[in-house]
């Protein structure tokens, strides 16, 4: 039973009297107050608590993952809790709009009281990237220096103990791998949709030599860019080369989540895979948008800060320009583009494969 | 000279320690966790710290109205913050979306326990207004209770001292009064106007008459509009008509101000109006996006709750609804646009006047 | 078999040169080109263009619908092409602040070329309204004239037909009337959630009545709005009495189509009904998002214009205020939040019925 | 005298009828309609609406400063156009969304078909980079081809024409070199703002030779980029260094140039430098944008097509990648902020010059 909860006041009920004094101006320690500091400290901490309510969200969806049945339901709140991210993501960027209203200059009057703090030792972003699955390795290192070197010891362990927790990544990797629905007993799937790659495949080569206006040069270069799909094609269906792949660290998803992944693409249509495909969908978009925070944050730092050293003693600009593409933890499944092939090539499911992918209405009940 | 300031940590720099415990959730009291109670409290506690900021710039545009002699400088200052507060708005709104992540199924899971807080009681939303300039007798009344009634007393002190100081509204309007650079001397600027305002409503007069496509009755409703246009231009050439409408609460800026913000807008491509003219531009856009803001707000209340009783206790939906019209503060400059007459028609000020709204550069530095 | 297709040319492929050179200044053809003219022709042209890709999609929406057996896949595309709507509509609205670069004075310069065109002779965006299901006496009347009036004659005609053929909201109602997966046989839903709603609107009354912060008038005020409540889950129990309501115009969805809904609302977290959600839903966002476009339309025609008539003799923003809130469509759809019932109150449905709502994932093929 | 025009009607004043059957579908023709090919036609013929309306406002900004005098009215248009390109330019980015409703499965169904036609062949968006001031020599060469290879005779040499026509970057920069409001006659800014920098230096080593965190290899890794900071201040006290940057490509604006646009930083407070001032930060504004339209364009490319050759047998993922940086025009005024002091070292100029810089309100006209 629930238990009873006193009346709340709006202004209690959301901590304000801490919350809208936990505000303190370096400026004003230093002895004279820069304007301007009031938005940067503001600003930030919107940051952090946006970032709160991401590991919220991220937390419960690695939850969700984390079990040995998956069902349907699961897939289904992962998918509208990535989508509420998502939004928060959006928020993220837009706002770098607001912190752009502050001239450099305006800046100049209190950056240098800021050292050596700096959005670097933030650990929710930290663990906002652990969780999703960006391994240690795949980091930027900046400066020859652990990201976690800065921070205060407890939150080190946190973030140690994030980095050995399975990620995201990993969670769904590992659903992939043994995703129930796909299993397709008799029917040879990926026979017939080998011959169909490869009809594609050829008809692609035409296109380019039948295209007068190349030179041969030109040609050159396009049939080496062909190549390299067929390269593609060729680690697709054999799991020795996707692994090759992996080895250099040109891919990271498994062979078998990555065949699993391309079937949810290729039949997304099938009601029972709606909600698969939006997840896989739901993570790129979580990815790109990762990135393109870290992009515009790019631009909004060298434009403040020039060239020069960032708060912190880092060369913030370009941590975070390096930083903008090593970072990507989904984008294997932004990829899998490259192996779809035109519906009309699609290899027809058996009837009763399609059964299982869909709904029945029973029929008799319209009237 | 300045302070010495030990070094900072991002962390402790912005009180994350605090900024980061600050959401109780009234469900996990009450003995069972809703989910989405996490992201109600944290999206209304950055509500919250935006309001913090948006006061904070709009105490420093009040204090720099508040003097004898305004300059060109404080015109400067007040335009760039009031461009970072329209920033914030925009994001205020953009962040509804992220509420609507929610379902009204999801919110029926603890908005119970909230009796009664209510985004009603939020003391910053209610200095931003009167700040600006809204006055009690134009607040609309919800269930007749005054607005102040549920909040602590020393927030209702705070309130009240609001609502007796000057209002942005208020310093705006004087400013206007007694703006320097109009002042013509011997050169009759308004019989000039009056004459140009006379042969454009009798062109206007003109379109209706001629138009075949109306049949006799719409005719009289246009003519109707017409002389209605007419009555407007005759209360800005007769401060005693200008007076009876702002004792019948259609106009509230002062005849003196009125003519002063016209000219600003008539004359704004002169350099020494650039400021000035943004001045009266962003305001009316920092009352537009308060207007939005509640519009987009009552859309997402009545989603959220259809037609019954809001938290508090308040029939939230309709009473942003009414609100939304009735707490404009500064329509009346965007009503000015009533009195803009063709560039063509508009009288040529002596090059003395000229002179002295413009720069000079030295042209002999020119190569 | 296909056709074969010739090589196409980007500037071919999309007639940019008819395209590109359909821009017609007026204010060049009277003589003095006014710079701000190119704008507003080409902001108009993209605005049709866009209303002519709703359309497309609107046909295409109204077509899965127009058929006796309506399957998944055909609601499933219809949310996709309601989300694809929503994103343009998201364009429109900021597509506001482009047109807003001009001033009113710029505007001037060429304003009175316009007579009579106006935006209200867009033929397509009556066509959205009508296919929608805007109905001819639910339309603001303008000036007693009627919104066809000043239009070509072949598009009046459209728009007859338009009027005559069944619009989006009626076919969604006639779905909803007979949708076949709420049918519970012997299982008694409605008079277990009757008794559910009873006990909390009970909990709902005893909070006004111990809030001690009333005063006795308060109290009043807030018991008449709880009175209202009933009187709304009346007309939910009682077809009469809903009937009685869509005469007075206060309602328009069919007593039947409304409880379909609500089933749909209330379980909308079982596999079957995510769609049929996500199709409410959406017709909802197109809704709201349709009345803020015509609001942020109103506030840039106040400030463009003031309170002079607009361009083809109309008070342009007066009208768009009064069509703002009588030209929705789907409201009904938000107002179903108000019979929403906390999870923990929801009848609990047998387990036949729940394994008619859900997927089954063929457990065995798990390894 | 403006000569009469006859009355108007929207539909025709927009030609809309041609407009409006201007969409060819290629899979109609084929035999076979797509249904997003209607998406796909319209939303690229929204770009070149766009574009054109940027070239109108970029053409006339040209205008403004292809002059041998250009006065502040000049560098306040070119602002107010700017602008509004700038607020073009974000719908530009937002409306990606909207086409990132079209599935990679749904535009693998028309994909083929429009061989070899592609956004490469916008003459319209190279004529945009072109007037902007991308040189051929900076632009990324895809495919050993040049970018006007595949296009129609004529838009060659419109392309050729504007190579060879002064771009706004030259134009500005040779406005910039003759400011004439910035000679300072007697003071020597140069010598007092050098000083400063050197204390502002020595401070920022101290910085890092103090922080204890950093361990010996570190340190060196900041001193290093601390020496490359004193080497980009060498560079504005000495034109043959600044000149052997230019040479290597490393920066673009001349030496001239770039003195008298850090002055207009330094001073952007004074009234008279607050157009040039916005100028130079608009110009930076239109390049971000620019580049971040390509950035956003070519993950929305890549999620579309994989790694495969794009239409027009390109790789277009690739291609735009490599341009987003190569491509950036302006960026040298974003790293003029490495060369801003704190306001407390600035030089105090002179009376005199302080004076030229301002306005003089009169103030016995102040009652």
């Amino acid at each position: 039973m629930k238990k009873q909860i006193p009346p709340q006041y709006y202004h209690d009920y959301l901590n304000l009297e801490d919350l809208l004094t936990s505000q303190e101006l370096l400026s004003e320690k230093a002895g004279e107050r820069a304007h301007d500091e009031m938005l940067f400290v503001i600003v930030h901490q919107i940051y952090e608590l946006w970032f709160k309510q991401i590991l919220f969200e991220l937390d419960s969806i690695i939850n969700a993952f984390d079990r040995d049945v998956i069902r349907e339901s699961h897939i289904g709140i992962a998918v509208s809790r990535l989508s509420r991210i998502i939004e928060i993501q959006r928020i993220l960027i837009d706002q770098i709009q607001v912190l752009e209203t502050m001239t450099p200059m305006d800046f100049l009057d209190f950056r240098d009281l800021l050292t050596p703090a700096s959005g670097f030792q933030s650990i929710q972003f930290r663990l906002i990237e652990n969780k999703l699955g960006l391994t240690a390795e795949n980091r930027y290192e900046y400066g020859h220096r652990d990201y976690k070197s800065q921070m205060h010891d407890e939150h080190q362990m946190i973030l140690e103990r994030s980095e050995a927790s399975p990620s995201l990544f990993e969670l769904v990797e590992h659903w992939l791998e043994r995703t129930p629905f796909l299993v397709f007993e008799d029917f040879n799937f990926w026979e017939q949709y080998r011959s169909a790659v490869d009809e594609m495949l050829a008809s692609d080569r035409k296109i380019i030599l039948k295209n007068d206006k190349l030179s041969s040069k030109q040609k050159k270069t396009h049939l080496q860019e062909y190549e390299n799909t067929e390269i593609m094609f060729d680690s697709l269906f054999d799991k020795k080369k996707h692994n090759d792949l992996i080895n250099k660290n040109e891919k990271r998803l498994s062979h078998k989540a990555t065949k699993a992944a391309l079937l949810i693409l290729l039949y997304r249509d099938r009601p029972i895979l709606h909600n698969p495909y939006k997840l896989l969908s739901k993570l790129l978009d979580v990815d790109e948008l990762l990135t393109t925070w870290r992009y515009r944050h790019t631009l909004m730092v060298a434009r403040m800060i020039g060239r020069k050293i960032g708060t912190g003693g880092s060369t913030g600009s370009s941590y975070l320009k390096e930083s903008t593409e090593k970072h990507r933890i989904f984008s294997d499944y932004g990829n899998l583009t490259t192996f779809l092939i035109p519906r009309s090539l699609l290899p027809r499911l058996p009837d009763e494969i399609l059964r299982n992918l869909g709904f029945y209405y029973n029929s008799s009940t319209h009237k």
